[in-house]
């Protein structure tokens, strides 16, 4: 029988964690400073609740979970693993719209299941941290999320990321523009998202495959290198030009926030997804290929689930890549790299093991992060022991210290040991383990 | 299209959240006092890994995953989804043997999922909290083990709890000496641990349904009524004798711990899993039928996947309990009861924006949790909404404030609003937040 994990997924051993939670502790707080509340959703959906919503590339991916029981012979599934937490998110809203604000702000960090293949940093398994605003369409929202997640990234030690920002209704006024029908405005967004990754001829290729007149195809490849083009092209349009002035309140409001110097207007942003309605934005840093994160404004989707549409705006951090770059980087703090264990006592002889134990309990009402030793063994496997562990302190307990009441600690790190009265020994590790700076 | 979650799921809205998250984090708190690690495992197991582990009625209740792509059709599943944390920790245990420490303690908060029949209490996905420490046979594991356990409970406000105390090898002595056939041992320990929910006489009926001779059924029943005659019977074996001076040394050793006072020997417990070898244990309150926890040693799971024994000893604490009880009883700490924004910045005017954010970022980096206001509109409406979302302070910057450089902070509880200059305002509302005892 494997004991590997299945394919995509990982097993996430102490150290892996402690880097794990100290991002998700920095996403958490700065969000919650932000005014965003933690929701959490089930691991699993009615099916029908994410079918239909991700596209036909999507549907593929969504881990299905058969029905139970005298139907578990039909093959059939009646659940799915969540895909995001954008859709059950507006599933919530839909469900407790009664219960919740009307300007609904939440953070959500969990894992979301894709049937992808496995690759590099590519997982089957894998954490999103979003935050989403509902009921408002006022460009505060964008703002004030434009800002929590630069102040997130800062805050991690991010100091080069950029932010690109465009907006839906920008790129429909250029398809228009360029007279490009309307019919094939889908297909078109799919192919320009590709800019980045297939180049300037490959998405022209692509946009007169999907129907994109060629010549049309070239005015819009024009346009999208070069901002003034841009503008030039879109502003002859209503739409287009109040979605320039949209953007350009936003870079003008971001411009006193942490997002200042790292959002700029980026043309050629297109984003994959189809429920995008406004505003669309996107992380990247110089040495990681594709984005850290991403979102924007889709004020349709929760009524595919009320039946009348709530505003919302929904900005998505992959903890996955932030987690690669940091590692890569070295940008963990480095309390991280020790051990969990603070001190550890050793078992002198089968006779003293009460007294270990009560010796371990006095450290712990310390503050400290104690385990003990389980057998009676040599003192040097002991010390060896703890040494493989990062334990940076034993204590060790022998007849002459139970009779002065009195502790040896070694610092395994300089090899010393001192002796130290019982009632201060966790005050003296204390000390040790956290100096004063 | 119901937008309710699952059969047996539920959606944690905001203040569920953060009771979840006060009870998460006492008990990672002291599992890390103790010397426990965090591990995670992925959501789903490959389907060999858990199938065959939990018995008839346990595979059931495992939910399977259908294959993708071109075998959907099929209806075949080759994964499934996490049943416990016990078999993931075997499996992480042989695969990384040459990575984790010979006495590797870990602990895991994760959610589980059984495809139950949803009840009042009983979930389809629900939380446990399990410690585990490999490697070991000594009886420092399990002194520990019920330290621990009993330190979170105290923690946690819980002063009631009792913790059941038994060993398998006392009711095999039992079984062997009231002359039950070896071969029935395993069905009459399942007759046994219903004693509880069916009483003594349903107990009866079972173990001679189960082919246990009703004269020696009799034997075992009167046995586990008092702890003298169960002494009496299971000594005069020699597995027996070696268990009950076990249980003896873990009860004198945990007589210094935080358990003390709490655990009891308890002749009738015999938990319902099969794979135990050594002690078992289980916690209860006198308000909730069934059990916060459990646990027990069970040396030979490891082998199912190493292909050589490694001992083993684990506690399960299920959140969901203890938060329906720390509910019940209102044991979560008034804290927990506001909201989660400390202050709301108002909104004067359109042209006010960018003030607003401004004041939001000085506040935030105040440390408080700071809402804004997304549209200008009337300012009681924006008081009505902060104050029904429990926000306690609004800031007022009107044409004046901006003028004079202060801030008007209104405190909802009170009604008062008072001036503040703009540089103290964030210390000013801290200082009311958050005021000293």
């Amino acid at each position: 029988m494997s004991t590997k994990p299945p394919s995509g997924t990982r097993d996430f051993l102490p150290g892996d964690i402690r880097r794990r939670e100290y991002v998700i502790g920095v996403v958490r707080q700065v969000y919650e400073r932000y005014g965003f509340e933690p929701l959490e959703t089930p691991a699993f959906e009615n099916i029908e609740t994410l079918l239909g919503k991700y596209g036909e590339e999507g549907n593929k991916l969504i881990f299905k979970i058969l029905k139970r029981g005298e139907h578990e012979a039909s093959g059939e599934a009646d659940l799915a693993l969540r895909y995001d937490l954008t859709v059950p998110l507006a599933r919530v809203v839909a469900q407790y719209q009664n219960e919740l604000p009307k300007f609904f702000k939440r953070y959500q960090i969990q894992p979301v299941w894709r049937a992808d293949r496995p690759a590099k940093g590519r997982f089957r398994e894998f954490f999103q941290c979003d935050i989403d605003s509902m009921g408002s369409t006022s460009l505060t929202v964008e703002v004030e999320q434009l800002s929590a997640v630069s102040e997130v990234l800062t805050t991690l030690g991010f100091g080069d990321f950029t932010i690109q920002l465009n907006h839906r209704e920008l790129l429909s006024a250029m398809l228009e523009a360029a007279e490009v029908p309307l019919t094939v405005h889908g297909e078109a967004l799919v192919a320009i998202d590709k800019l980045d990754k297939i180049g300037r001829d490959g998405v022209q290729q692509e946009l007169v495959i999907r129907g994109v007149d060629a010549k049309n195809a070239q005015v819009c490849l024009m346009a999208l290198e070069s901002v003034p083009a841009f503008e030039q092209l879109v502003a002859g349009n209503d739409r287009g030009a109040a979605a320039l002035d949209h953007i350009g309140r936003i870079l003008r409001l971001t411009a006193d926030t942490p997002a200042a110097a790292h959002v700029s207007f980026v043309p050629r942003l297109a984003r994959g997804l189809s429920y995008y309605t406004g505003a669309i934005m996107e992380i990247s840093v110089p040495d990681l290929a594709g984005s850290l994160g991403g979102g924007g404004r889709y004020d349709n989707l929760v009524g595919m689930f009320l039946g009348r549409d709530v505003p919302a705006c929904g900005f998505s951090l992959g903890l996955e890549r932030i987690i690669v770059v940091m590692t890569e980087r070295g940008m963990f703090p480095e309390s991280l790299a020790g051990g969990g264990v603070d001190v550890m006592v050793s078992l002198w002889n089968d006779e003293a093991r009460s007294d270990a134990l009560a010796l371990a309990g006095a450290l712990r009402r310390g503050g400290l992060r104690v385990d003990v030793y389980p057998e009676a063994d040599k003192l040097g496997k002991q010390f060896k022991y703890a040494s493989s562990r990062h334990v940076a302190f034993v204590t060790v307990v022998g007849d002459d210290e139970r009779a002065n009441g009195t502790v040896g600690v070694k610092d395994l790190r300089s090899g010393d040991q001192s002796s130290v009265p019982r009632a201060e020994a966790a005050a003296y590790i204390a000390g040790r383990v956290n100096p004063e700076p």
